[in-house]
Parts: structure tokens; sequence; C-alpha cells
């Protein structure tokens, strides 16, 4: 095996396969790149236990030759060693050879280094195969879904399918859910209305998967039981699906309350920031006290306390407080990013919800804390 | 005690001080800083075991009045909560009132908090005071003696003195020596020559410092037995010394050599950094192999080994292999900060210099490595 091939679009194949690849593993092979020559080009494959990717780096790009000089074969070789070498070297081309399938000698300019590789036969048999039925979404759409909801998710692993975004296709919407139990977040885009579709994927995969897409341009979907794939360019990301059923149900979100507080975004954002200062641990409660004559944020810890009134609001309903995690409130108006924010109460101890006035496919559910 | 404070003016003086406040420390007073108006305007002390700081926000700065509405006092707040809600503070000022000595109140605009806080008689009796006879040097030469050398100081507390810089005054220069015993760094700047002066100051004390200095200016330095004060602006930092005896003698650095070797510090430079790239651990050992027809570096471990050769050398003497840590290297290199170093020899297990060829107020001596 053999070739030649420029150095940038080398290092962007490496580094898009590069997300795959787990810092460490019992498999010697899986702190690889799987390297093949084909008549297409360069293939690179990595994969952990969550995710898989296949990238093609072609022959040729536009009118200039990418990859050149090639003998056909595979290899495996450590992803960090390869993708730090070829990152530090100068130059607009390399070329790689395996020399008796043991060792691969690459020379770029000046420099040259021989390193250690595997045999790819020692590499896990990847399937990137598409299932029968297949979507296309914009990347846009796929990148909203992600940005605005994975933050919610669960982060133990006590519950693996709170771990995961819930993505649902069902009369026209594409909607994805993520909830930890305390929060939830969910956003719907437009779609296909003979498109039926439920799988929950780790929200950790879906966030690296839109960290590769171009916003401009679309990625098509395909999903079996087991797994999904991600196409897009000349990239594909296969990921274990979590098949436990979604615990939420659409009907979770209340439809009427009793209060409503409209209040700028970013004022209240600041205001949260400033009084949960005094709390120096990872879950501040701060709590929002609403009249008619006026709206603040306070917060009370053992080392003091604060309270900021905000201004640009309006409120309609009784006397309310409510105590709730600054953090969830915070991540939650960030994630809406928009000038105001509308947030709906039913009660004292009632799930409330934080959305865009302007705009109903975003939705944030907080569950309160309890104060006394 | 009460203030009305300029926000950026008093959070300059918190960043300042907050160099000297410890993460954590048994006594709650240390993590605290002590705030005392006087006539003056506010003084501002923080302090750790190895560094005191006091900063004085004076009442008026130019024309423009810093601190008014004063009552005089002193009291101490958690360092951490009050620097971080001026941070956060909108607005151009704010007030701070301590209730009862046991409260303080800060008002910033429509946020209000009370922090706990405690008696100023609790904070340790921390003096500021200065030597007979103190000298004045450019912070530009205090920040290139420190800059150059500091990186070489051990960073292990087994031999206290080798966390120290050794500032020494003698015969008109200023010399800056710091080393881990595999490795030494000098510097010097001209001085009065009437000055003698010779004192270990730890490395990360003069670190602390030399970022908080205006390299346009002048600082005063001034020390006695057991402690040095550095004065600039309306702030001085007073740092404990080491006082053991400096175990480096200025007839360590050899004189006579056998081999020269001058050669573009950005080409070894970035040919060590490719080829240590293979040995995935702290302390790369990279080989010079130098010869009248070639020169380049080499690595070899159990994961691959690399070689490069360099282009604009020049080299004077016999055939010569040394081996060394990559890292000491190019942090010698670095710190001279010039086009090409000139790297002298005297054979294969003695210890090299790396020089400035253009300077010779800074030298870099390294210790080589065995490799079989």
């Amino acid at each position: 095996m053999r070739f030649t091939i420029d150095k940038n679009q080398f290092l962007k194949g490496l580094t898009i396969a590069g997300k795959a690849v787990p810092a460490k593993s019992t498999n010697p092979a899986l702190i690889c790149y799987r390297l093949e020559i084909t008549p297409k080009g360069l293939e690179i494959i990595a994969s952990n236990s969550d995710i898989a990717i296949w990238t093609l780096i072609p022959t040729v790009l536009g009118d200039k030759e990418i990859v050149r000089n090639t003998s056909l074969g595979s290899v495996c070789i450590t992803a960090y060693t390869l993708a730090e070498f070829v990152r530090r070297t100068e130059g607009d081309e390399l070329t790689l050879e395996v020399i008796d399938g043991a060792m691969a000698r690459i020379n770029a300019g000046k420099c040259s280094v021989t390193l250690k590789c595997m045999n790819s036969d020692e590499y896990p048999d990847l399937s990137f195969e598409k299932s029968a039925t297949p979507f296309v979404l914009p990347c846009s759409d796929l990148i909203q879904l992600v940005d605005q909801t994975a933050f919610a998710a669960s982060t133990k692993d006590t519950r693996p399918v709170l771990t995961a975004i819930n993505l649902k296709a069902e009369s026209g919407k594409l909607t994805a859910t993520a909830t930890d139990s305390a929060r939830l977040s969910r956003k719907s885009v437009d779609i296909d209305p003979a498109l039926h579709f439920n799988s929950n994927i780790p929200a950790k995969t879906l966030s690296d998967v839109t960290h590769l897409l171009d916003p401009g341009s679309n990625v098509e979907i395909s999903s079996t039981n087991e797994k999904i794939t991600f196409s897009f360019g000349n990239t594909i990301v296969s990921s274990r699906l979590i098949s436990e059923s979604y615990p939420v149900s659409s009907s979770i979100i209340p439809s009427t309350f009793n209060y409503r507080l409209e209040v700028n975004s970013q004022q209240l954002l600041s205001a949260i920031d400033r009084v949960s200062i005094l709390s120096q641990n990872m879950a501040p409660v701060v709590k929002l006290s609403m009249s008619d004559e006026s709206v603040f944020v306070s917060s009370a810890t053992t080392s003091g306390n604060g309270e900021e009134s905000l201004s640009t609001v309006q409120f309609e309903g009784d006397r309310l407080e409510i105590a709730f995690n600054a953090v969830f409130v915070s991540e939650a108006v960030k994630a809406l990013g928009c000038e105001d924010v509308a947030i709906s109460f039913i009660g004292e101890m009632k799930p409330f919800i934080i959305k865009n006035p302007k705009d109903d496919s975003i939705v944030e559910l907080i569950t309160p804390m309890r104060t006394r």
C-alpha cells in the first residue's frame, strides 16, 4: 500500500474520522485509523463503542489531483501519532508507504518517520450500509434540532435512554426531545408528512455529527432497529441507537397556565448570573418573585444573599414565588436565543415552560425546586 | 466602613491583589481580601504563604474622582465572591457598606447583594516596609530576566532552592539564574556597579510579579534577609526569600568547546517537534547527529522512528552525536527568541550551551541524556 496525498485534505479527513477515535481502548486496533487505498481514493475509518466514521478523500477534487502514486491496500496506524505528525509537517503533500506490512514510512519534505502499524484484518468489521428508506434533511435543520436540545439530555448513565435525544417524525414534524427528568427541551422542524420515524440517538453522538456538517448542504439519515447513519459530503457517521422506548409523551408539556411573564432574555440572564454568584456549587438555586408591582430574582445562601429587580417585563397573574436551578433556566434561555422570553407558570411547585413568544417550534420545560 | 467606587478601577485592584489569594486555606481570612478605606483611598491586601500584595485605589486619579462617599474602616470579604460579583455588575460604579461589622452590602444598579464578612482583626498582620537601600530597575529589564529564565527552575519541592530564581547584582551586572539541575538558564542586564545584591526568589512569585508590571515604567526592589518587595505604581508585592545559598557558581558555564553548530531557530524547533511526536511522554529524547556532510535530528522509540535533516546550518568540528530532552532544548531556543541559535559542545556526554550569536547576555546550559 502506498499513496502521495495533499496534506490539507489528508488532515481534514483524519480530523473528521478522529472524532470517533477513543482516548483509550483495550483493543489496540481501535486507537488506530484504518486507512485503505481503493480506486476511489483514500478511505479512513475510525470507531468507538458508540460511533463509527467512514470518510473518503477522493482521488480528484474539482480539477485537482488529491491522491496519486497509489498502490492498493489497507493498514491500521495509531491515530494520535499519525494525525499529529501530519499536522506538524510543512509542504503541500506527503507520501505514505507500508513496508513489509509492519511499518509505515511517511516522507514529508526533509522529514521522514517510520511508524509501527497493524494489519487491517485486526480492525473490527464495520458496516456503513444504509436502510432501504433514507430521508434527506437540510443540515441547518439537524444542527438546530441538536443544538437547541442536547444540553438538556442527562450526562449520567443511570438511565441510558435519558442520555439520548429522541428524534421523532410524525404528522409533518420532525421533533427532537431531550430530558434529564428535571428539565426538558423540545424543538421541531417541518418535514415530509409521509415520513414516520422514532429513534433515541446518544446526544453526544448527535453533537459530534452536527459539528461535522456544512450548514449549507443536506444530510441523508437512514436507520434500522440497531443503528442510524448520517451521510453528508464524502462522510458517513454511524451511531448505535438506544432501543428502550423514550419515557416522555408529547402531552407532557402543559398547555394552560395561570401566570405569564415576558422579560428581556439578556436582562434575565445577567440578573441570574449575578445573584447566583453567592452559591459556589454546580446547582445554584435562584428565586423569581413576581407581582403586579415588581418582578425580581433573588438568592439566599449561607454566605450571603442578593436580589435584583427586572425592568422590561410584562406580568399577568397573581403574586407568585418560584425557585429553580439557575443553570437550567440560563441554559434554556440561551438555547432559545431570542430577544425576549415568555415564561408560563401553573403554580409554585408545578413545572413551568419558557418559550420564544414569536416561535412555537421550541419549548423548554423546567421543574421548580423546593426551598423550604 | 463605606465607599462608592469606580467599577473598573475596583476590578483592576481586585485582580492585582487576587494574584495572591490562595485557592484554599485552613485560615478563612486568607481566602478574603482585606479592604481598608483610608484618607488616601481604598487599600486592598491579599496574601498566601509565598507572597503578599498591597494595592491602593486612590481617591482621585488624574482629575477623576474614583473613590467617594467614604467612611473610614476595614473589613475582610471572600475574594472569589467579591471579585466575581464586581466583574458581573453593569454600570460605572458601585457602593459597598459594612453593616454591624458582620455583613457587607453592595449596591450596583438594580442589583444588591449582602455578603458575610469578617473583622479585619482576623487578617494576618503583614508588613510592606522597604529596606533602607532599595534600587530601581526598568520593568522591561525585570520582565526579561524572569521570562527568559523562570522556565528552567525546578517545579519539584525536593530541593526548595531550585524552585527559585537567583538574582545577583555584582560588577555592574544584575544576573538571573534558574536551574532544575539538568538544565540552567542565565540572563544579565546592566546595573549600577555600586550595587551588591544576592537573593533566591521563588520563580512562581517572580512570574506573578512580572505579569503585573507596566513594561514602560520602573520597579523599586528592596530586600532584607527574609523577604523582598517590588513596588510599582500603587502596588507593593512582597515575597518570601529562600535563604539557602544558591548551589550554582558563576563558573558553571564552560567557555571552551570542540564543536559549534549554528542553525535557524524555527527550523530546529519544527524538526524537534516533528520527530519527538513518536514519544508520547513528557520527556521525549531526540538525538542531534552532526558531521561535515549533514546535520539531522532523529528519534527512535518503541512505536517507530523518525529523522529530519537541517539545511541552514554551519557546523565546525568532527562528527558528533548527542541526545537530549527535546523539551529542554525547545524551551531554551524559544527563551532566546532569536532568528539563529549557536550551540557549542565539548563532547558527547558533556553539558552543551545554546546562545544567541548576537547577544552574550543570555545563555542556556543543557545536560545531554544517555541513550545507550
